[in-house]
């Protein structure tokens, strides 16, 4: 998709400061589940673990983002000094969005990777579990990608519906399948569960809709500002914000599996019978 | 708000190096709260965690802040060579202040989570009182937004006081709900918490009075010069200072509930009747 070649001032601030946003979240959430992560019991780490190193990747990729759009254009001042009139395109430099397929296709198999991980599910459960989300998952960034880089409408939607086929099956086998699976989960982590999956489902569904844009006739500067905010507030939903539910899962996992863990974490265990015992 | 277009030698020095001095504070605040952080009881690590993470993102924005302002003047020699006379604002590039509102949306809400998850409170109360304090905080930047990029007085007076409602809706909370729930802490607690309160009051306090200043018709180099100062040595004050308060709390209250912790961590335990028993 060409780059638009004109931002207003505002414009441009918009997305350079959402995209500094973004970057600041995923690196600080990233620290963050590193320091506590061994503050779950062990079984539950590696899924820290994994969110941490999702965080990572896209605090990397923020980075690359950010200075490719800041360096991508160069403000104009028509009036006063020292007041940018508007940001013009660089002949010869371009905004390389690419950064966020390649983000994706890292970190989307690792967030469904901690969500099963988080369950400590019986070993052939989770494996048969990981065998169906993980290639789907790998198969709807690639075939959304042809879609995104073309501006015409009918590949776009082609390249869009194929992608949204492996999309579905994925809300299937966890709205489905994985909630017969965690049938035996403590009563909180059910909830807990059932937050993270209408995260993943709502943040998700930004992407979607973000690529239909130019299919709707959106696709002048208004349309890439909204699909660049659109597209940093849902990563730092879907990554930073459920990275830290995947660490309360395991905390609270960690708690009723073992009541001496609780005390020590907690003033009391988190049931008086547990304390009692 | 346009930048100022010329800063005297004393002026450019003045905010270059409190940007500086504010950037050294939060990175060494961060390293030495994650240093520290496993000297108080398990209970208490998250809020020194949080206490971590707000300036660890501070830190990050003050580079962010401490480049943009260094990049957008440069230095005039009218006089004798290798003497800066003054500084010009460079065509086209621009000091980004809004950095300062990213690093607020993340931060604010994170130490309005510590100032609770230090009191250990039990869930229920902490889970209310969190679900009160923190939209009510984003309510107040997001507000306050708006008004901090015009230079119209009007706009500026409306959004003004439409953030300052979520603000006295957060200092209502924090000295009258929080009081009612935090009756039962040690004494010195108590007096910590006070202090916390106040210091939060102060700092925050800061904020509004340099929003102000264009009203006031103080709106040249000058009071671009003080609101930086203010600004700065504010964020200093409310997240380092804050930050090393939230620990004293957690080791106090870590010594409180565990004598024996108390007995390691200094020569005697705190009370007499205690090290005898």
């Amino acid at each position: 998709m060409p780059n638009v070649e004109v931002l207003t001032n505002g414009q441009f601030q918009a997305v350079y400061n959402v995209l500094s946003l973004a970057l600041a979240s995923m690196g600080a959430t990233t620290v963050f589940l590193l320091v506590v992560m061994n503050r779950v019991l062990p079984r539950y780490r590696i899924a820290v673990a994994v969110s941490a190193m999702v965080t990572l990747i896209a605090a990397y990729h923020y980075f690359r983002i950010f200075n490719s759009f800041s360096d991508a254009y160069v403000a104009v001042e028509a009036g006063a000094p020292g007041v940018a009139d508007s940001f013009a395109l660089i002949q010869g430099v371009g905004f390389n969005e690419g950064y966020r397929y390649v983000d994706w296709l890292l970190t989307v198999p690792l967030l469904l990777f901690e969500t099963i991980a988080v369950l400590a599910l019986p070993a052939a459960v989770r494996s048969s579990l990981l065998w169906k989300l993980i290639p789907a998952s790998v198969l709807m960034i690639v075939l959304g990608w042809p879609g995104e880089i073309t501006a015409e409408i009918a590949p776009k939607a082609i390249w869009g519906a194929l992608s949204t086929i492996p999309f579905l099956y994925i809300l299937y086998v966890l709205f489905v399948e994985l909630s017969k699976a965690a049938k035996t989960q403590p009563n909180q982590v059910g909830k807990d569960l059932a937050g993270l999956r209408w995260l993943l489902l709502a943040t998700w569904g930004v992407y979607p809709i973000s690529y239909m844009f130019p299919m709707f006739g959106l696709d002048g500067a208004d349309s890439f500002v909204y699909r660049q905010i659109g597209y940093s507030i849902a990563d730092v939903l879907a990554k930073c914000l459920f990275g830290l539910l995947i660490y309360k899962i395991a905390r609270v996992k960690s708690m009723y599996d073992d009541p001496q863990f609780a005390a020590v974490e907690m003033k009391e265990a988190p049931s008086s019978e547990k304390s009692s015992a």
